[in-house]
């Protein structure tokens, strides 16, 4: 039985791989694996029947013979454990990789999220201007971290890595702000993950998806 | 040679256990491993030298023969992933005990997080008030979706794991507030975890430096 990965049926994130489901799906051809994409929509999150499977009425989850799995970091790690391709055979090489999927998390995605969720609901708050610099200033320390220990290097460690394919998503979600722009080091390295063959494709998976959405609900092709 | 974690000097959190470093002293326990507390004060957070073992400037680091390693969730699983008694032995146990890592950090812990640092930082601000009840809203979400997944249980998939661990530190920046309250299941929970002869001995140890630093900064014992 093939695995299976929910994710939206109709992503908020119009197309632009931004859902959370998108580090799954660019692990797994980094990996040289398939799995079942099962599309859900917004009503089926809140549903008994899904938060047994995931417990936060999120996306993504994953389903293969004999385990339920949740939260997007935990997936990508579990798949990298199981093929080889996103984690350095050596105990030391290893857990260097692991520490940079948790400072991609944890660290640097933090005040992105604060900055973007700010956006989506707190824009027509009267507060909102005047936050911004702080949310901002926030975003810039952790890049500007980051950029200093990328240095010339191509990617976190030297060789690709789960840590960067989860760094990249995250700051993805910065791509069409001018955040990104003061820290060219980044955007190159943001620039050198898009471009990953791997990338491309599974790009190309959730666009197709998102795509057949809109015809579905307009009679029409997606926007050019 | 010991390995060695780097701990606040003097912890911002007074003696409480919120600071990071507390992760990894009760993991160790847990696991029935010591290792050397070297304690480091803000000025040196900043410093090249730190910078080279902790990218972004935070606590805790690790050190042991042949890794540096840094975020307390990536040093938590490398020592789980070492000794046992944190992580189930089969691989569907291993896989959950690790999603519930990453859901305790990535999904429980950023609401909460958010709601604290507005307190540190934003609380004199006109509209801190006016931004409080959204703050606590997004953390009664989480906190009811996680209370409905523990439901009777004594731990979120039965048996006590690295999970548990990180949820329980993740929880506990909520006591003393009334937040927690509101969810009895959850409030037990936590009393659960700070229960542990493990955690006890954690707690004490971090207490211990925290009462030496104020001794050590007033000439006095600390505050009763």
């Amino acid at each position: 039985m093939p695995a299976v990965l929910t994710a939206f049926a109709d992503s908020p994130d119009r197309g632009r791989a931004l859902a959370r489901d998108f580090r799954v799906r660019w692990a797994l051809e980094e990996l040289g694996q398939t799995c079942d994409v099962r599309l859900v929509g917004f009503p089926e999150l809140k549903t008994p029947v899904y938060r047994a499977l995931q417990p936060f009425g999120q996306i993504p989850a994953w389903q293969e013979d004999g385990l339920d799995l949740f939260e997007s970091g935990a997936i990508v790690l579990h798949l990298a454990q199981q093929y080889p391709g996103l984690l350095p055979d050596d105990r030391a090489g290893h857990a260097r990789a692991t520490a940079w999927l948790f400072a991609a998390l944890d660290t640097v995605e933090p005040p992105i999220w604060d900055w973007d969720l700010a956006r989506m609901v707190e824009r027509h708050q009267p507060w909102h201007a005047e936050r911004q610099p702080m949310l901002e200033a926030r975003i810039h320390t952790r890049l500007q971290e980051l950029s200093q220990w990328l240095g010339s290097k191509d990617w976190l460690e030297g060789t690709f890595s789960l840590g960067d394919l989860m760094m990249v998503t995250v700051l993805r979600r910065l791509n069409g702000s001018r955040l990104l722009d003061k820290h060219a080091p980044l955007a190159r390295y943001v620039a050198r993950g898009e471009a990953r063959p791997a990338f491309v494709r599974a790009y190309e998976a959730q666009k197709a998806v998102f795509d057949a959405s809109t015809v579905m609900m307009t009679g029409k092709g997606p926007a050019k």
